[in-house]
């Protein structure tokens, strides 16, 4: 006897660029990060459970291919992402990414996604998140340094979780902040055009450093930093890429997603391999304090992690339901007998 | 000023699992797998340019999801496939799976494919390969112990390849064999049934094992194989899921693909870990001689590598050019300017 499989498991659900964009539109963006930023919290309070590796790379001399893989044990997922500097001056991306989640009993694939425009939601939510528990209490303004692609989905989830409105913004190229104030525009912030990262910091409790550059930059040095203040480390994301003087990091509670991963990758590149830093999600799962004092100089050194993709997907696979943003992929043989996947060939038809 | 990208890279082409039969059917099942085993041979010669890396594996009790990259230095690729021996009792596929190209110069996706089907296909290219180099030059009978689902496409590969079309077909399952002998019938076979392992090898120059069951299995006993003899072990191909007596392997020349992979998966899992093994590649470049004599004993301890996936994807993007068996998945993120995702969000149509 023949056991008749779930109707329709070969079809694999696709979330497209455009139908990504329909979605977030539909959810609202805010919303959007909020919602994304509650699961991103949920995995990391459930961080012990998950099947962490740090990514697995491929370099070459123009960049990096990573697939980051994990597992809760019911789901498992995985993203596809590169990082290619160069991209940006041929008119491509410098990052782009898919991903896809499976059942880890069966192993077929349930969602698969486009994840350029996700993980600049995920990357942004989980800086947020971060900052709800590390940035000083009262924080209302907030400096941003880079103002490229990523910045302002940083400036809408600091909005969208901490209430963030007074944004101070700086780039090396004026186009781009002339950029993220029209994009920004409309959306309640009060953007205030700087025309150094000196002066971009002056006032602000939480500084975001985003630039692109990848190399050993200094775009904080130790004199810029006054104490008390939440630093939200997004650029510095791979070997050889970094953005903060030495002495800042000396002088900061450090934390970081997967400690592996982010001795290799983060800020904490340039400190022996010992050098203290907490496990944020210690933080989300209230074992280790977060913010003590509001004298404390706190560290975000985020460059991501596969658990924060996981989350994301999953927020997105739970959003599909009852919508018509994704389309139906046939991804998966599924003959009537599984030991028949030949004659399933050779009963298909030659012509298109 | 901006710097257009190339038209439509934010595209890339999906083969479907109906497409791909598509494709199958129109180049034809043979010369298929004939242009295929050309592709892993050129490959397997330039073995030694490839970033090769074991499978990263994330097992559970029901099974194990697993991705396969790889990389030439100009293209990536990888693969994700399942192994859940349980499936087939709920009607699914013990193995499925889906791979990708992409271009290591920018990270871009070139090819996003089904690799159900093509996994089937260049399991069977490689063990026929393989043989080409390994099989005694007159063999013209072969023993299929496991007539399930890699079964046909093993007699096809060694058809075109070898030109054996004298089968000696063996399964638990009666059933099993019955598929097999009638998926086959009318590609010039002459196939006998036979009622035990035992009476299968008689008289085969080459015995193909294939069976499914993820145990240490006894399939063939020492007493079984006379010497001269070409085994292509297929179904050992994971921790615990063996076939073959350990005696066998003792008094034969074992050939495998990746050595760090198959001492783990394969049938010399139950060997000491320095124990000879000669790499195929080795063979194929002619670097090792591989059948020396007709009194040989030869074993290709197959578990799948890598690269053979990656040269499956090479061939496919190969005969897609001029065909309708793709269709066009919107996969990538292409705001006018790099820097604009946020801009490119905003700016798109909320409905559906």
């Amino acid at each position: 006897m023949t056991i008749h499989p779930p109707k329709n498991i070969n079809i694999v659900p696709f979330v497209s660029v455009d139908n990504m964009m329909k979605l977030v539109l539909n959810v609202g963006v805010e919303t959007f990060l909020q919602e994304l930023a509650t699961y991103i919290e949920e995995d990391f309070k459930r961080w012990e459970l998950f099947d962490k590796t740090p990514r697995i790379a491929s370099h070459s001399a123009e960049g990096v291919i990573e697939l980051m893989p994990t597992s809760d044990g019911e789901v498992y997922g995985f993203k596809y992402v590169n990082g290619h500097p160069k991209n940006t001056r041929a008119g491509l991306q410098t990052v782009t990414g898919f991903g896809m989640l499976s059942r880890v009993d069966n192993g077929y694939p349930v969602l698969f996604s486009e994840m350029t425009i996700l993980t600049a939601l995920r990357t942004a939510a989980t800086s947020a998140l971060a900052a709800k528990y590390l940035a000083p209490r009262n924080a209302e303004c907030m400096a941003i340094i880079g103002n490229g692609a990523q910045s302002e989905f940083q400036a809408m989830a600091f909005k969208a979780l901490l209430n963030i409105t007074k944004l101070r913004l700086y780039d090396i190229d004026t186009t781009a902040t002339d950029k993220c104030i029209q994009n920004l525009s409309g959306n309640g912030f009060d953007t205030v055009r700087c025309t150094s990262a000196e002066a971009a910091v002056e006032g602000a409790q939480i500084i975001t450093t985003v630039t692109a550059d990848k190399q050993y930059a200094t775009i904080l040095t130790d004199n810029m930093v006054g104490s008390g203040i939440h630093i939200n480390a997004v650029g510095g994301d791979c070997p050889g890429k970094t953005e903060l003087h030495k002495d800042i990091l000396l002088r900061s509670d450090i934390f970081v997603e997967y400690p592996p991963q982010t001795r290799i990758e983060g800020e904490i590149q340039q400190l022996p391999a010992d050098y203290p830093a907490t496990e944020l999600w210690k933080v989300i799962s209230g074992t280790v304090e977060g913010r003590r004092n509001s004298a404390q100089t706190t560290l975000f050194d985020s460059v991501g992690f596969a658990t924060e993709d996981f989350s994301a997907l999953r927020y997105v696979r739970s959003k599909l339901a009852g919508t018509a943003f994704f389309e139906r992929l046939d991804m998966l043989a599924d003959p009537d007998d599984p030991r028949d996947l030949f004659g399933m060939l050779l009963r298909a038809t030659k012509t298109a």
